[in-house]
């Protein structure tokens, strides 16, 4: 393609409405356009980089064994009334009516349309397994869509059902799209982690996540640097603490004034201690009852985790009123010692040693707390949202926390779906079962942004290779002169003729504004055509990433780029 | 692709829901599913065969130097009222509120955002001619969806929008979309024709249709038998009807009693009388006054074409009380005779000779009415529907009327919306002026389902090679019997290995169910492998629409069916 040719309008200015750097790039090198919040239009170069992901997605999910079809994106209300989401998926559904006044829905995830196609049409064990997917656009209606392609509202999405006749199955088939997935980021040359995750509105009994890692990254995920255990932030364990050796001694309870003193922060700061030696005692209202939760003070409490282990759904914060009728102080002065609530407790606490807490009585605070001498939690379990340098759940090793972009997510569904609307089998022994189901999901948009998040520099977008909407860029510095086009068309038509993808930038520019454009758009191999290197039989050879061009003689360019290409 | 692992419910029975055989064939060879009234999942083999008609489309768009983009489907109000449109699409346009209460429509087509997105990238004429082009689900909320893929709601459509600096370069881009358009239905082997046809919604100054020519079209186009003009129904211009010669000699007139006879046919059975020597008189009632027009008895009257004519915007049948007013009689006896109306007559009024009229009297005709002796219309005028054996507009040859369906359709849009939404350039000069623009829609899914529609039997699909979604089918007469099933693997890899689609039906059925789904869903090759042809070496290879197979040697098979393949 010649860039005379190509509808490519790049901006020289960062545009205002852009907050990180991927949706910033694509906007600038002409990838795509804002039509409304967290709506976009591709543009050639950037549906070109988006089909790039869609071809290796659909060329793995064909490797294992998966059909696709195509799904529609408007959706009857009645599906997901029998799902039962139709009431409690939340204003991200966007719900409408036609002309005749029937309620439907834009899709944003096609469990139902899936399971209603799949329990018509599958009657028999001889059926199963099956594995369908679809590439295409969902709508959810996000409150506050942002990050261009990276939280749109209207964005591209593969995904895929599976349906299989027992557990065991469902679990190969979990198991071979957790293979498929690392294959395909592993193909779009990707850094990239899987990671144990939270189920969320699509429900599920497992899941995992797939992370590009990306200091500019939305998600937090913790990995142990000792064994292959990873989990996003809001799920990942977290081992239990190790007692200090040797332990220092316990020394007595000591009640001390703290005037005012009602945080972390000005606790222990008053007190000239660490956050760590501080015991926070959070108070919630269940509907099992009121909750008192002990946390250490340099720790922050992780609520999926307490409300799994509480097996709750209201989980509130308890109001000013109902902390003063259970400790019989004001806010800000709950400790453990002596309070008549519920006690549980994060495993930590169980280590800490001559401890600071509130006093349950307005300012004061008890110093040197010890378990068991002066509290007795009913239980110490894993509460806490991880953090750098905790103890690994499965080996005790270290853990760290990372940045990443989730652009993967698969799931273990079981029979959620299938039971909810009847989507069952007759199986050998001609019993009627549901099918065991997982669903697994990968945003195509977001995957081209993350991959931008992770390769670039100032000057703009390093595309993966296999990304790239081109692969090579043909940059003739005065396109004037006769041997510069003359060498610079040769190699467009060689290049091209060898299959590979090619931009000639045949435009009458300033050379500075098109070696501008080139390292903007990020082709993976830019040939410049000079006078000097010409009268030698020579081009420069460049890869984007690379700080220095080598001088290659005309004959073998073809060569030397097939070479990067494909290395 | 292995029958065991193909996901392909094939039904048995005509499902009820059908009326139209694509529909009725696309459901029973497992390719569409109906998920609410006009919204359809693709299956795996509904869904290549519309990645055929698609791909096709793609190469053909790049090759006229089109760009493809992808354009979101939800589209801001905001856009609608500039154009114009929010008010007056109508009831197809499916509008709806986000949860932020903005209005937003579900895109039928895509004039607005592509005009919004070009006015505010393209600034100079050096940066047109410009052809952006994307292929993408639309969604017309019809009032009564039917017929499978052929009249959905949620649809495939590839739609391409050219912008030009001039009239000249417009016409060339309508020029080049006409020849595109021509080579892609040639490539689907499909029997079409171009007709030029209304504008309706989309507005615009001419457009083509391109017509599949099938028996059970929606659409009538008329086509001259001596020269190339053709045209939709709607649309055909009729030429001058000619003079019987010798003309008839003019008698007197006269009146004669008709107690009762209101209709064509009452009154041409009541006085012996062809309805083609009667003169019927229809009353409108527009805003420029009432309209008296005159159409033979055997011809019906174009509203489009009168109210063009007019150039009015209401037209509607005058009521009782109006007629009553306008003829002094009741219903059913008007007639220009004496009539003090502004009178319009289609031009074959001009050459009936002693033809039959109302008398403008109850109970009353006339005989022997001649022009201009008895009535004097202000205009003669191509005011009809044109009919079978009508005279070509353009050489005076007859013309024939055919049954087709619309699968594309190309709009002369001129700088209707471009000026109504400010897409404007610079010219040569510095002068501000707005693009003229075209559009260009093709239908995917219903190109795929005319294709049925041209391409059928009584046993099923007869896919054309270039639309088929496998093109080759092997077909073990019994896959326990071990020469059957070596020969066919040993084929189906062999083929496989060539580039060519195949399916190999494994399954271990009778016979007659594995012929039956063969010829169902229509694959253009089938190769039979039985006991009597295989100890001699030899396999069957049958084309789809052949009534018998050929015997050819193993070891030339895989020849014989890329011969037929590429033939």
């Amino acid at each position: 393609m010649r860039l005379t040719r190509l509808y490519l309008p790049t901006l020289k200015e960062v545009p205002a409405e852009a907050e990180v750097v991927s949706h910033q790039l694509m906007l600038r090198a002409g990838m795509i356009r804002k039509l409304a919040a967290g709506v976009y239009s591709y543009l050639p170069l950037g549906l070109r980089a988006l089909r790039k992901v869609e071809q290796i997605i659909r060329e793995e999910m064909d490797r294992a064994g998966g059909q696709e079809v195509f799904l529609p994106g408007v959706q009857p209300a009645e599906l997901w009334e029998e799902s039962g989401r139709w009431a409690v998926f939340g204003k991200e559904l966007l719900k409408f009516k036609d002309r005749h006044d029937r309620d439907f829905c834009l899709g944003p995830t096609h469990e139902e349309v899936i399971t209603d196609l799949v329990r018509h049409e599958v009657r028999s064990y001889r059926q199963l397994p099956l594995l369908l997917y679809q590439i295409q656009n969902k709508f959810r209606d996000e409150v506050r869509p942002r990050f261009g392609l990276m939280r749109g509202r209207e964005f591209g999405m593969k995904d895929a059902y599976s349906f299989d006749a027992d557990d065991a199955g469902a679990e190969r088939s979990y198991q071979q799209m957790y293979e498929a997935y690392s294959r395909i980021f592993e193909r779009c040359r990707l850094r990239f982690r899987p990671v144990e995750a939270e189920t969320g509105a699509i429900g599920g009994s497992f899941s995992h996540e797939f992370m590009v890692l990306a200091e500019t990254g939305e998600d937090s995920l913790v990995s142990c640097t000792a064994c292959a255990y990873a989990a996003n932030v809001e799920r990942a364990e977290i081992g239990p603490a190790r007692q200090a050796s040797p332990a220092e001694p316990e020394r007595p309870l000591e009640k001390v004034a703290t005037p005012g003193m009602k945080t972390v922060e000005e606790v222990s700061r008053f007190l000239g201690v660490e956050p760590r030696a501080l015991i926070k005692t959070l108070l919630f209202e269940t509907e099992q009852g009121p909750v008192a939760v002990l946390v250490r003070g340099d720790h922050q409490l992780n609520e999926g985790k307490l409300r799994r282990h509480l097996g709750c759904d209201l989980l509130a914060l308890a109001s000013e009123s109902m902390v003063e009728e259970l400790t019989g102080a004001p806010m800000g002065f709950a400790g453990p010692v002596g309070l008549k609530a519920r006690l549980l407790a994060d495993q930590a606490i169980r280590v800490v040693r001559n401890g600071v807490s509130g006093a349950n009585e307005r300012d004061a605070h008890l110093v040197h707390v010890n378990h068991p001498r002066d509290f007795q939690p009913a239980t110490f379990a894993d509460l806490r949202v991880a953090a750098e340098g905790d103890p690994c759940a499965r080996c005790g090793g270290e853990q760290r926390v990372s940045r990443g972009i989730e652009v993967g997510h698969i799931f273990k569904l079981g029979t959620k779906y299938s039971e909810a609307m009847g989507a069952t089998f007759l199986d050998e022994a001609g019993r009627e079962r549901p099918m065991v189901m997982g669903c697994y999901g990968i945003g195509t948009g977001r995957t081209v942004a993350a991959a931008i998040e992770q390769n670039h520099d100032e000057h703009g977008i390093i595309w993966p290779v296999p990304l790239a909407p081109y692969q090579v860029y043909i940059l003739p510095i005065n396109v004037k002169q006769g041997a510069q086009r003359e060498a610079a068309e040769g190699l467009y038509r060689e290049l091209t003729d060898q299959g590979l993808e090619v931009l000639l930038d045949d435009r009458d520019e300033r050379p500075g504004s098109k070696f501008h454009d080139a390292d903007l758009i990020g082709i993976p191999i830019r040939i410049t055509l000079g006078d000097r290197a010409l009268k030698g039989g020579r081009a420069e050879v460049k890869r984007r990433e690379a700080a220095a061009a080598e001088e290659v003689p005309l004959a073998e360019v073809g060569a030397r780029v097939l070479e990067l290409v494909r290395g």
